[in-house]
C-alpha cells in the first residue's frame, strides 16, 4: 500500500456476518487500496479462504503502519482488547463476544478518524441483537459513533442520516419510528437542525454553498394548507431562517417531484438540487433506492469525521459462504473517498 | 383514419389550457390515429394554428363517422351544448364556460365509452375552478366519471387513481388530504377494497392473476410492530383477506424497496410485481415520478371503461404559446391503448 494521507479505516463488522467476507472481497479486487481494516486478523484470515483468495494477511503494530503492506496483501489492525477465539464462533448466529469484537473496532476507528490518523471510516455491518448481547449500550453504530464524538462532558452532536447514491443525496428529519410520530415528531428546530448539518456536511466535502431543496411533508406540499398545515406552520419558516443564515435553500416543494428535480444524471438530467432534506424515512429512501440498493450508501453526517456503510445488514443466512455481493461496501468506500476530499 | 374497433375518445380539456393545443400535437405527429377528439371545432382550429400546424379539422356528425376522416385531417366530435363563443375566451384565464364546455366534452366522453362506442377515454388536463365556476358538481376528472358511471339510482362505484408508466405501476388508496388525515383514514376495507380494483382492472387489461405488493405505511413495514402497528392492525389482515379471494396479493413490504423490487427493466431487472398498492399519495408517486414526469400517467381504476390521462395540469402560464410538451398525454393514449387491450 502507498503511503497516503486519505487513509480510511474499514471496520470488518459483526465476525458472524457477511461483513469481513465483504471487506476481503473490496480489499482483494482493489476497492480498498487506501483502507486498512480494522478487525481480528485470524477472522479475516477465515474470510480471505471464504472467497477462495489466497492473499496473505498483514498484522499492522500500528496504523501508521499501513503504507508498509506490500501489495497483494490484506492490511489489519487488531486494536487492543478484541475477545480471543473469535474465528471459532459459529457463523450466521448472534453471540456476545461477536457483538462486543465489532464495537471494539468501531471505537478504534472513531478514535482514529478523531486523532486525524484516518480521514474517514466506513464500517461493515453489524448486528444490533449481538451489540445488546455484548452489553454494548447502544443500538447500533449511529448511537455509538456519536457517543464516541461528544466532548468530555458534553452533549452528543445532532447528526442525521444521509443515503446516497451516485444521482441523488438525501438527508432525514425522522427515521426509525412509525409515520405517525415521525409526524408528531417533527417540528422547526428539527427541521432548521437537519438543513444546518447538510449544508456543513456539504461545506466540509465538496461545496461552499450546496442547493438544498426542503421536501414537504403533506401531499403537493400541503396544497396552499388545504392537505395539512406543515409546511406552512413550520417546514417554510425553517426553511426561511435557513436562508437568513446564508443557506441556499429552498421550498417546500412537492414531495413527488422534488426527487426527481434533484435527481444528477447528467448531461440530460442535471440535478436542480445538491441535497434533498426528506421529512419521512421513506420519502427520503424510496427514490435513493429505487434504481438498484447495491448503489445506495449510508452516510452519517454531523460526526467530526466522516462516515459510510453499505445499506444493508449482516446477512446471517448467507454468511460465510463467500457469495455475499461486495457493491454496496465498494460504494461506501468511494464514497467515503469522495466526502473526504480525497477523490 | 381506418376504421378500428379500438377507437379512443380525446377529450380537448379546458380550452383556455394546454389541453387544445397538446391534443393537436400528438395527432399532427401520428400519436392519435385511432382517436376522436371529443371537443369544440374553433378551439381545436386554433390549437393546430397554435403548434403552426395547417391540418384541417373534420367536424364529425357522430363518433361512427372517424372511420372516413381523410389522413392528415384532426377529427372532431362536438357534442351537442357547447357553449357558444369558446374560441373568443383569453387563454390562460379561468372562465365559467370554458369549464362547462371541458366537462360537456368529458360527459360525452364517458357516456360513448359506456355505449361501446369507444374503448377508452383519454382526458387533456382541465381547471378545477373554471369547472366550479361553472357550477358542475364536482371537483375534477375523476368524481365526475365516477359520477356518470353509477348506475341509476346506484352508488357511484368506488375508484382507485393508479399512476404508471413502463417500468411501474402503483395504486393508490389515499390520495389528497393532509399525510396525518391519511393516516387516520386508512383501514382494513380501504386496504382490500384497493387490492380488490387493482386485481380487477390488471384483470381486465392484461393478466388473469397479477401479482400485487400490498407496500406498509411505516418505516420497513412497521419492523414488527416496534415503528407503528397499521401493518399488524390491518394491512396484513387485508393481504390475508385478498389471498383468501384467490387474488395474488403479497406484503406488507418495506416501503422504501418494494417499489425498486417491482420496477420492471427487462432483461437486467424484470420486476418481481405487476402493482404495487402504496397506502400514500407520495409513497406511490415519488417512485413513478424519479425517472421524469413525461412518462407519467394517470389511471382511473374501478370505472366501467379505460381512462386514462397525463400527469400535468393546464398550465395556463404557458397556453396558446404552441410549446406545451405533447410527451404524457402521448404517453396516456400508449396506456390507454394497453389498457384496452389493443396494443
Amino acid at each position: 500500500m502507498a503511503a497516503s494521507p486519505f487513509l480510511l479505516a474499514l471496520t470488518m463488522g459483526d465476525p458472524c456476518g457477511i461483513g469481513p467476507e465483504i471487506v476481503a472481497r473490496a480489499v482483494t479486487t482493489g476497492a480498498a487500496d487506501d483502507a486498512v481494516v480494522i478487525g481480528d486478523v485470524a477472522v479475516m484470515r477465515r474470510a480471505l479462504r471464504q472467497i477462495g483468495q489466497d492473499w496473505p494477511v498483514a498484522q499492522l503494530a500500528t496504523l501508521d503502519d499501513a503504507a508498509d503492506c506490500p501489495p497483494r496483501c490484506l492490511p489489519v489492525w487488531s486494536p487492543p482488547g478484541l475477545p480471543a477465539g473469535l474465528v471459532n464462533l459459529p457463523m450466521g448466529r448472534i453471540h456476545a463476544e461477536a457483538g462486543a469484537a465489532a464495537a471494539r473496532c468501531i471505537e478504534a476507528a472513531a478514535l482514529s478518524a478523531l486523532a486525524g490518523t484516518v480521514r474517514a471510516i466506513v464500517t461493515a455491518p453489524i448486528h444490533k441483537e449481538a451489540l445488546s448481547a455484548a452489553g454494548v449500550p447502544y443500538p447500533g453504530h449511529t448511537e455509538l459513533l456519536q457517543a464516541l464524538a461528544a466532548p468530555p462532558g458534553g452533549e452528543p452532536p445532532p447528526v442525521r442520516m444521509m443515503l446516497a447514491n451516485e444521482q441523488l443525496r438525501t438527508v432525514l428529519v425522522t427515521i426509525h419510528l412509525s409515520l405517525r410520530h415521525a409526524i408528531e415528531r417533527l417540528d422547526f428546530d428539527g427541521v432548521l437542525q437537519t438543513i444546518r448539518i447538510a449544508h456543513r456536511a456539504a461545506q466540509a466535502w465538496d461545496q461552499a454553498r450546496p442547493r438544498i431543496a426542503v421536501a414537504g411533508l403533506n401531499p403537493h406540499a400541503g396544497e396552499g394548507g388545504l392537505f395539512g398545515d406543515e409546511e406552512l406552520r413550520f417546514i417554510g419558516p425553517a426553511v426561511q431562517a435557513a436562508q437568513a443564515e446564508g443557506i441556499d435553500a429552498s421550498g417546500p416543494y412537492a414531495p413527488d417531484t422534488v426527487f426527481m428535480r434533484a435527481r444528477h444524471a447528467p448531461p440530460a438530467h442535471p440535478g436542480e438540487f445538491d441535497i434533498v432534506v426528506a421529512m419521512t424515512h421513506d420519502h427520503g429512501l424510496i427514490p435513493v433506492k429505487y434504481l438498484g440498493v447495491e448503489e445506495g450508501v449510508n452516510v452519517t453526517l454531523g460526526l467530526p469525521f466522516v462516515r459510510t456503510s453499505p445499506d444493508h445488514g449482516t446477512a446471517f443466512d448467507i454468511a460465510g459462504q463467500g457469495v455475499a455481493d461486495a457493491s454496496s461496501l465498494v460504494a461506501a468506500l468511494r464514497m467515503g473517498r469522495v466526502l473526504a476530499g480525497a477523490a
